[in-house]
């Protein structure tokens, strides 16, 4: 055992949440939060990192719209019929947007109100009841807030929030997780100024750690089996404030407007 | 005990590799993996992944350069000039670079000779000896086939290896690690044709496992620390053969040439 311990000391855990029920508009979260964590008899620690994704903080913000509600422009109805998607979805594409950044090829990139750049301004149909879709949550910095506020009041230890959702990006395949809110911790660790193993001074170098701890989440998050917390223990955080649009690159600093 | 077996059955452990030393080139990288797998007692299962800093894999492998054998041409001269960089530096930017993305306001994007659009074509000049730069290595995906079969043969069980590296990107400030090379597994999981909790088909989810593996080898392995590999534990890792060039959007259908 003592030689598990010493092994272990440094690791990171990251353990997913299980038996959340199907999330509802008006539903605690926090408080569901609460419940799926002393059913599985998890010890949260000082430092140890919610991750939850976005999709049951919108629900649970009532974030879903009835497709049936929405009356979409011409705009939406034209490039719907072009490449066979749901104008209703395009239209809510286009109003969740302040700007479009790509829209060929049957893609759309937008900036969205927050300053995210993702596919379809993170309007999505899946994981949501047949004709509806989710729109990202109004602020998910607040959305973290509220989370860890409750959360560490209930359980007494320093916690930190992230709401991830996953997104793509240019020139490489695949999708990853990614911090929308957060809340309890600075998301970026910069290193610049300090020095290297040779005496270096590093010039460069802010790792997205926030970023580093969603993707990290969506080891355990499957799309299919219903995981949409993961509890990340042993990570070594650093304390203070911080908000998820210290993510987001400012415009005029970004290379790919 | 047997709590505590249920509760991390599913967990996912991200494990610091301590105590290699410092990579000199020709060294064997897989031996010094082993004696430090050793020495650090980690029992390795079947699907453990050990993630290993590009750096270390490009200093054994000799791709090293001293900045004074390299002779700036004119272009570099310039840029250099015009920025207050190191023209040698810039000059093996250009030469790793197989075309330029953006070259402004101090700052080379660039496609690499392997595909990877990465910043200053991956060339670095931290953590090497004064007086020389690093680059990355000639094939990846062969480093990380050349180690996994090394340690598979030595451990006796299923391993997969990646070889990453800490990547900017548009839109969000900060690095984090993604896979440059890969063997033993394959790096996306494709949901596409799959249903989600409410019996929707999933249209456009493949996630891409072996960047979130990379990302979250990041939350150990220290910039400053010399923690250059991580052995991550318990990931359901699908058996399969692949490559890191799998994770490189092909031109044609990038948005962001």
């Amino acid at each position: 055992m003592l030689v598990f311990a010493a092994l272990t000391s440094s690791s990171i855990q990251v353990v997913p949440l299980a038996g959340l029920p199907e999330i509802m508009p008006g539903d605690d979260l926090a408080h569901l939060l609460v419940e799926a964590v002393q059913r599985q008899r998890i010890a949260l620690q000082s430092g140890d990192v919610f991750v939850v994704a976005q999709k049951i903080v919108s629900k649970a913000e009532g974030r879903i719209v009835r497709l049936d509600s929405i009356q979409p422009s011409e705009r939406a109805e034209r490039w719907a019929a072009e490449h066979q998607k749901d104008a209703r979805v395009i239209e809510l594409v286009l109003r969740e947007a302040s700007s479009i950044v790509r829209m060929e090829r049957g893609v759309i990139i937008a900036k969205t109100r927050h300053g995210f750049v993702c596919a379809n301004s993170g309007v999505d149909v899946s994981n949501v009841s047949n004709g509806t879709a989710s729109l990202l949550p109004e602020n998910a910095d607040r959305s973290a807030a509220k989370l860890q506020r409750e959360l560490t009041r209930e359980f007494g230890v320093r916690l930190a929030v992230i709401i991830c959702d996953t997104f793509g990006r240019p020139w490489r395949e695949g999708l990853v997780n990614v911090a929308l809110g957060i809340a309890g911790m600075k998301p970026l660790v910069d290193y610049r100024g300090q020095h290297d193993a040779h005496g270096k001074e590093l010039h460069a170098t802010v790792i997205a750690l926030a970023d580093e701890l969603a993707a990290a989440s969506g080891l355990v998050m499957g799309k299919l089996d219903r995981i949409p917390v993961a509890i990340i223990q042993g990570a070594a955080i650093p304390e203070g404030a911080g908000s998820g649009t210290e993510l987001i690159r400012p415009a005029e600093k970004d290379l790919f407007p």
